[in-house]
């Protein structure tokens, strides 16, 4: 709580787990209240068209218009490009839809005209009728490359071109040593009256290691008055959605909700996770700095929970803080 | 008629008129005896994506796919990413469709790979199964402005944007001078084999301009030992299809097949035109090189037709020349 009594909340997150988890903080944010930060180092130019998964996820999330059914995408898609492109014998592993399409059509004629990737995602979010800002990482492009026993893999070459299916070693993030945090996480990140920095439930070492990759983001995480606090994506040693635990257990790391603590390190303040690893908090070197609650979020009931969970802890950390 | 016996045969053409008498020369002539060199000043860059309307729309018609209900774009159409760019606030004066988008996705990726222009055409052509060779007239761009009363305008924003309102003046065509012939169709237009050159009922301003403002093009008609044909794209004083007829007007140019004829100047061997227009042949200078037929393409059986007449009428005035 900054000293205004209305909480200030920056959140970084990356796709499906994070823009969940974003969803229930609209819910009970007002937009001057909530920053939402995403990963842009999934991103990618594809048939010339600039896209950017996370930032999507996240956009089409809070409007409404996820395809639920699955699991990615927009809501009603269809995919006659997509058929057509297949006939045109064109490169169709990664699954653009029609609708899907006008968001990257509608982005490259904005980055045409000189907007910043901020820019453009502002006017999107505002044509989607999201009234919270959704603020990419970087206005400058940041490129995760997977390092795999098939060798050095584009993300989206690893993620679904190859579904994840080479073993993992590593990571790189092409350009976050020269990149710059995009001006409104600038200012997020370094607001004095920020009460707290959530990592959402994201694969910390795709959707959130770039965005700590940096220069200036842990420092100023450090430096932040505000708790930082994650939500475990793994629960009961398996990850919600996604390849975390198997990157987890390619990596040889610790595959539980410690070894997502333990990854992050000194970074955190505070660390929320599932109810199901109540039995994990043992073992965690710092008991007090640790919430247990429900964070699988099923319906937009539990989305709110979670942010309601979040926001009160950050609250009691900061309270025994000062 | 060379002196294999075998027509060899090089078609002009633009858009939709074009295209028809295309489609009737490739049921008539083997894929070895026929080369259709396409206008490319027409094509535009749209949301990054390189548009090239004549060529596709060549290509949609032989391949069966031209939309016979629109006029324009592919058969079975639907406008999902067009209606999605509407509600992202994005331009759509001009109407991509969701099968048609994979045209263009396709050839920016072919281009970005260091395809040519023509060998994107020749790919896009094959896995659409036609066999005659389609070339574009160049592979460098040449871009038709248009000088009217509005100022000038690049060719999609007259014809599309402004739905050809504005009145023309004349024309433009950028890059013209400094564009080569594409290889196909520097070996097509001064093969000493040819038996015809066709310049096919297409926009003589926009479609044909373009195609002879290109350096050693005129020359190469000239030289060529084949009879140089055009087909009358105005029938009875109306342009079949397109601003023709408006363009003649607006440049005070007799609205009739004789102004076209008069148009090409000396750059004809051969006029045909419509059997509605027989009673203007008296007029011309030099009725020995005229045709009269049905130029007017409804059916397949019309495409054809025109067709044989063409290559009779070609094959009549080298038998007069030689």
């Amino acid at each position: 709580m900054n000293n205004t009594g209305q909480p200030r909340v920056l959140a970084l997150c990356g796709g499906v787990g994070g823009a969940k988890l974003a969803l229930g903080l609209t819910r009970v944010l007002s937009p001057g209240q909530l920053t939402i930060v995403v990963n842009t180092g999934d991103d990618f130019e594809h048939f010339g068209l600039p896209v950017c998964p996370d930032l999507d996820t996240v956009t089409y999330t809070l409007a409404g218009l996820s395809n639920t059914e699955l699991g990615w995408g927009r809501q009603d898609e269809t995919w006659h490009c997509l058929e057509t492109l297949e006939q045109l014998g064109a490169d169709t592993w990664f699954r653009l839809g029609d609708r899907d399409l006008a968001i990257h059509l509608s982005r490259r004629s904005l980055l045409d005209n000189g907007d910043t990737l901020s820019d453009a995602t502002a006017q999107i979010c505002t044509r989607l009728g999201i009234e919270h800002p959704v603020i990419p990482m970087s206005d400058e492009p940041v490129r995760t490359m997977v390092e795999t026993d098939e060798g050095l893999l584009s993300f989206q070459h690893y993620f679904v071109r190859e579904q994840c299916r080479p073993e993992v070693n590593g990571f790189q993030f092409n350009g976050a040593a020269e990149a710059t945090m995009s001006q409104g996480f600038r200012k997020a990140i370094s607001d004095p009256g920020q009460s707290a920095i959530f990592i959402c439930p994201s694969n910390p070492f795709v959707s959130v290691a770039p965005v700590l990759a940096m220069p200036g983001v842990e420092s100023a995480l450090h430096n932040s008055p505000a708790p930082v606090i994650a939500v475990s994506p793994i629960v009961a040693s398996e990850a919600i959605k996604g390849p975390a635990a198997k990157m987890m257990r390619e990596l040889g790391l610790e595959l539980s909700a410690l070894g997502v603590y333990e990854h992050y390190g000194s970074l955190l303040d505070g660390f929320v996770l599932d109810e199901q690893d109540r039995g994990l908090t043992g073992a965690f070197p710092h008991p007090g700095r640790l919430h247990c609650c429900n964070t699988v979020m099923r319906s937009l009931e539990d989305r709110i929970a979670l942010a309601r969970e979040c926001l009160a802890f950050a609250s009691a950390l900061s309270g025994r803080e000062h």
